[in-house]
């Protein structure tokens, strides 16, 4: 294996694959990335068994052959060499000889035939969508908040996405909030799979100014993500998805306008005295005009603010702070929707106009 | 006490002093604010026993008194309230009532009389020195990161301030490498005092732009830097700093110039293979032009880099590379003097031109 590349190139692509290149002690080769030419097409893949990133690196002068040596080491070195550099990588007897004009370095690596690769996507036999890159990031961001960390609810870990009458849609919820985002319409294959949030992530990471559009193309068991000369592969989560249309409440009685800023602000006051009782505020509807952010602790004392809007019904119901402000920041318009119906039943939460995004929270006993 | 202030003036005030304010279990009052008015003169004051620091907020209106609150939640909630509003602090059976326009709240406090505040230092008997605060902040940061965290050597936790033949100079070392600078020239009190780290830490944090000269006065037991309207005033470590003049090699053999960002460039791909073993490098200087650095360990492999200069003697010392690169960091022109004698000696550092800064580090065994 022989590579020519200039600094920039390879300490770019190195960056994009190094961040999952994080070894378990029972399989260090997960520390390494697999330096791969084939027929002068150069791939630089890190993988930690559940996910992988590729990135095509373009490259002039190449031979072939294949190499893995560690990954956050190779990025590092490399990223410390002058800007503008030419790079020679030549293996050897599974070393990496790492060659420019005044610096010499050999790498030991290990051999690429115990490396992990992730199965292949058939491009025939995928089920393909298209999206803005922009759009898709910001619309994974308003989801993503919701998805739980609990590994004993793997289906919770993941952010779902399926079509329901010709509408892609995203949702994720662990099971105290549920967040779900229509995604592309008009659609015209199904799909009811569930991506990990962690895979997700890193494909948030991946995305740059440069990349215009993502496709993502899905089968049975992986998902792929192509972004410009990155792909990154990931495992889909083998399990069901709740139900969750049927637990968005339809019809509320208690229906407040408020100014999202105005709410996210009171909403932080009352969580600093709220702390000590698990982030749980009151909030309060009112009529005729106010609507109320209460938080009442013995350790730090109370806070009580009010915020003028028209209240057609008086209500009550206990909030975890927290993830109000989760669903605040989340929310885009300046004016957003509060409803709810009762203390026991979840608060909606949606934009004033765009109705493609709702965010709901249970509330907490009182 | 009652106070009215702008939001601005109070959060200022408050994020100045809070940092501090971390409550030991043992001693929670700690966790609060001092806010006392005197005179109509407003006060503010945290400490954590070993320093203190305090804010003088310049206030219209006000009513003489004193209360203890928890710091950090005064700041986070002042801060959280609208720009432009005016605030309402009084005190009523040892709380807090804060309230403007649309918020009110009641923090819970606690009687002034129980928060222990550090002893006056008495101007009259002080021994003062002024400083540009710009030149104040950069040589600290050149002598401080010399300092010690082993609080088993209390004399190497501070930076030592020191008279020698009329200049004031400051010192630290943490027993493998040294740094001092020359603070001010034709000085006419003396000083031997050793200023904690930690409190010399919140100075640098207290400097704004807006400050440009900072007062040091020093008694006995006590120092009080102040900046503006904010005092840190911090006990002195009682501990007798090394005769540090003494280790500084006068005579050495190799005498090399250097470029800073090569230096450090090399120090740093070394650095990246030296890991397995503590960071250990190889500096080396070969007649007639070539100054190398150098590190193999068995785990990653080999790495050699180049400097091209002239070379008089030949000469190899070991080094710890997180010490060279924190000297390097430290030192200022683009040329710096590399210089030692055998590898046992002390390397010592110095900028080509200005001699105010000087930085050694002892070998490792080779």
């Amino acid at each position: 294996m022989k590579i020519k590349v200039t600094q920039e190139k390879l300490a770019k692509a190195l960056n994009n694959i190094s961040r999952i290149a994080v070894g378990k002690v029972t399989l260090p080769i997960l520390n390494n990335v697999l330096i791969r030419v084939d027929q002068k097409k150069v791939s630089l893949i890190t993988t930690n068994l559940d996910m992988a990133i590729v990135d095509f690196l373009p490259v002039s002068d190449s031979e072939d052959g294949v190499i893995t040596v560690p990954a956050k080491l190779l990025a590092e070195f490399i990223s410390n060499l002058p800007k503008g550099e030419v790079i020679e990588l030549k293996s050897k007897d599974n070393k990496l000889i790492i060659s420019t004009k005044n610096y010499s370095s050999t790498i030991n690596g290990s051999s690429a035939d115990d490396f992990p690769e992730l199965p292949e996507i058939s491009d025939k036999t995928a089920t393909v969508f298209k999206i803005n890159c922009e759009e898709f990031k910001n619309s994974l961001g308003q989801v993503i908040i919701a998805s739980s960390n609990d590994l004993t609810r793997p289906a919770l870990t993941g952010v779902y996405f399926n079509t329901v009458d010709q509408t892609l849609a995203i949702a994720a919820t662990d099971g105290y909030r549920l967040a779900e985002k229509k995604l592309i319409e008009k659609v015209k294959s199904e799909i009811k799979a569930i991506v990990p949030t962690s895979s997700l992530q890193e494909v948030l990471r991946s995305i740059t100014d440069e990349i215009d559009e993502i496709e993502m193309s899905f089968n049975e068991s992986l998902v792929r993500f192509r972004l410009g000369e990155i792909e990154v592969i990931s495992k889909l989560i083998d399990a069901s998805f709740p139900e969750y249309q049927k637990l968005i409440p339809k019809n509320n009685d208690v229906k407040v306008l408020l100014s999202r800023e105005e709410l996210a602000r009171v909403t932080k006051l009352a969580a600093l005295f709220a702390r000590s009782v698990g982030g749980s505020i009151v909030c309060e509807s009112i009529p005729d005009n106010t609507f109320s952010v209460k938080s009442i602790t013995n350790e730090f004392g109370e806070n009580d603010s009010k915020i003028e809007t028209e209240v057609k019904k008086a209500g009550k119901v206990n909030l975890n702070s927290r993830f109000l402000l989760d669903a605040l920041n989340a929310l885009e318009e300046e004016k957003i929707n509060f409803e709810f119906s009762s203390h026991v039943n979840p608060v909606v939460l949606t934009n004033q106009k765009n109705n493609k995004y709702i965010h709901i929270i249970m509330p907490l006993n009182s």
